[in-house]
């Protein structure tokens, strides 16, 4: 892929370190005023005057987070920015700034860079972000890409994940599984390229799980809507490892049980199909799936009236006393235990 | 060395990547009133009401930036902190704050990472530290560190790369060239070593160069003592990559020329000896050697005789009008041009 769309190949080492991260962040321009300083100094300098700030970072790694041979250099740059925003809105805070740093092998030439940045600075520019800093080396091997982002929020309306209290709604934005299942195609699709170089699919019905997976958008815009509605969150937090395991987080850290309702678990009409195509459960792909950078929430029940009928927030359950535990009520009506089975990165 | 000195090897599966965070993170204890949540949610949260703030990241990378043959775990995360915090004094700011994100094969045990945070914890509490936040991951081959910091500094008294005037001194901390003759001495060592894994060197007569390399210490004591002085420094950068290559950077964001003294060059009798005994050109080393980590600053003339006779700040040169040009003053009083030979990592 990288060959056809890139048939100048220029050698890192032509550049040098220097003149990389220069030209790599020659297009930046900057947007906000708490922006002092950006590129090109030992540190960024920003100034929060009125607002607290929220700090998050995220590393991706080639072969255990992505797979170049079906993910676009630039899609991937887009995504490892949308992981850290993801977080910033997640603690119910504007994204504002941030930092890229990365380590590539010399198979990669400088146009390969370009395009990685190409979707970085998409990004930035889509969600209103100042890149301000970064460090760029090589690697013995592979891609590595880690992004901090920096956001605020005006004090007192940060959520964290502690805050939840019995009887509050569990709301979860738009859908999710997709993002699992347009991997499951992605996958498959790279096995029958293996096996049939020439093979040329079809995967236009499968187009929204697919930009889920390759494309994921981080929740500004709930963000804003949460704002507009006048709803702060007791708690939030992003789904990136399964809907199973951020309950479970939220549970743990606000001391409450919770009953998710199956049938509530907003999926989109591709995954259902999906799942029955590959024979997959599609509450379990829900519970476990991950990287759907949706937010998960809670609010207090007297919140409802602004929330109900949205069609960007559904409400798939509610808190208990911690005594009572965390279950799923199915279909059937059955009380199934809570268990994380999220994506563990380190388990194999 | 590894296996020496810790004999239990615990697979990072058995504990999983939640749980791993949690077990090197527990011991974390915040003392920055600025410090409103730290390690533990989707972001950490920050407040910098009357100051501004600066944010710079590195990556280290095994086999380019450091060879566990010779850098043990623990030395090698206070390294990882320092190279950062280095960068926020190079503003003239303190360091508040740092998340860390780490990317590990299986090879490593826990312990091993244990090690790691160990250096980690040591480099925040002898530095007044916290940290905030990070992301532990695996990677398909060696050791990736992610480090970013976040510091703060009054309005008005952060110091860029771009304000040095003509005629201002050009002042350095502390002694150079003593890390790279570090890594000389080590990188000797470990091929005596390929060769026979018996022998038990004497390095005692290395002692400081050695440290110099291992454990570097960031300068957080000339931030203080400048304000001690009130000495707002017109520019200032750090020396990672050599005294030629920061000389050159702030020639060229401040627009101005430099006349470098070669014997007014701090260097300390061991980097002489070394030097001496590895046939190399002492003030090659100085100017192209790197990873001291001291500051490299300019200074107001009206400055001067606030910093005259202190043991840790020693004049090393001038700066001129741009068209003057960068030189080297030798002891022979020769003006030699300044080019840029500083480490490139990307070169090879």
């Amino acid at each position: 892929m990288l060959e056809d769309k890139n048939p100048q190949r220029t050698p890192l080492s032509e550049l040098g370190e220097f003149r990389l991260i220069e030209h790599l962040t020659e297009q930046i321009t900057l947007s906000h005023k708490s922006t002092i300083k950006g590129v090109g100094d030992d540190a960024a300098v920003l100034n929060f005057k009125s607002s607290r700030i929220v700090v998050t970072t995220d590393l991706l790694v080639e072969g255990i987070h992505f797979d170049l041979s079906y993910m676009p250099l630039k899609h991937l740059g887009y995504k490892a920015v949308m992981v850290n925003l993801s977080d910033c809105y997640a603690m119910n805070a504007m994204a504002t700034q941030i930092t890229v740093s990365i380590a590539v092998s010399n198979r990669f030439p400088v146009e390969a860079l370009e395009e990685l940045y190409g979707g970085i600075n998409t990004a930035c520019k889509l969600y209103n972000i100042d890149l301000v800093g970064g460090d760029t080396t090589s690697s013995t091997s592979g891609l590595i890409i880690s992004v901090t982002a920096i956001g605020e929020v005006k004090e007192g309306n940060e959520v964290f994940r502690s805050g939840a209290n019995p009887n509050d709604l569990l709301v979860v934005s738009g859908d999710i599984g997709g993002a699992y299942m347009g991997l499951q195609v992605l996958e498959r699709e790279k096995e029958v390229f293996k096996v049939n170089p020439n093979s040329q699919p079809d995967l236009s019905m499968y187009s929204y799980i697919i930009e889920r997976q390759l494309k994921p958008e981080a929740r500004k815009d709930i963000v804003e809507l949460l704002e507009k509605l006048e709803v702060i969150p007791t708690s939030m937090i992003d789904i990136s490892d399964g809907l199973s395991s951020e309950i479970i987080h939220i549970c743990k850290q606000s001391k409450v049980g919770v009953d998710l309702y199956e049938n509530k678990i907003p999926l989109d009409p591709q995954v259902i199909s999906t799942c029955e195509e590959f024979d997959i459960d599609s509450t379990t792909v829900a519970l476990n799936g991950g990287e759907d950078y949706e937010l998960l929430m809670t609010i207090s029940q007297k919140d409802y009236p602004k929330i109900k009928g949205n069609p960007n927030l559904t409400v798939i359950g509610y808190m208990t006393e911690k005594e009572t535990g965390m279950h799923l009520i199915t279909r059937a009506e059955q009380r199934i235990p809570i268990i994380a089975k999220g994506w563990n990165s380190l388990s194999d």
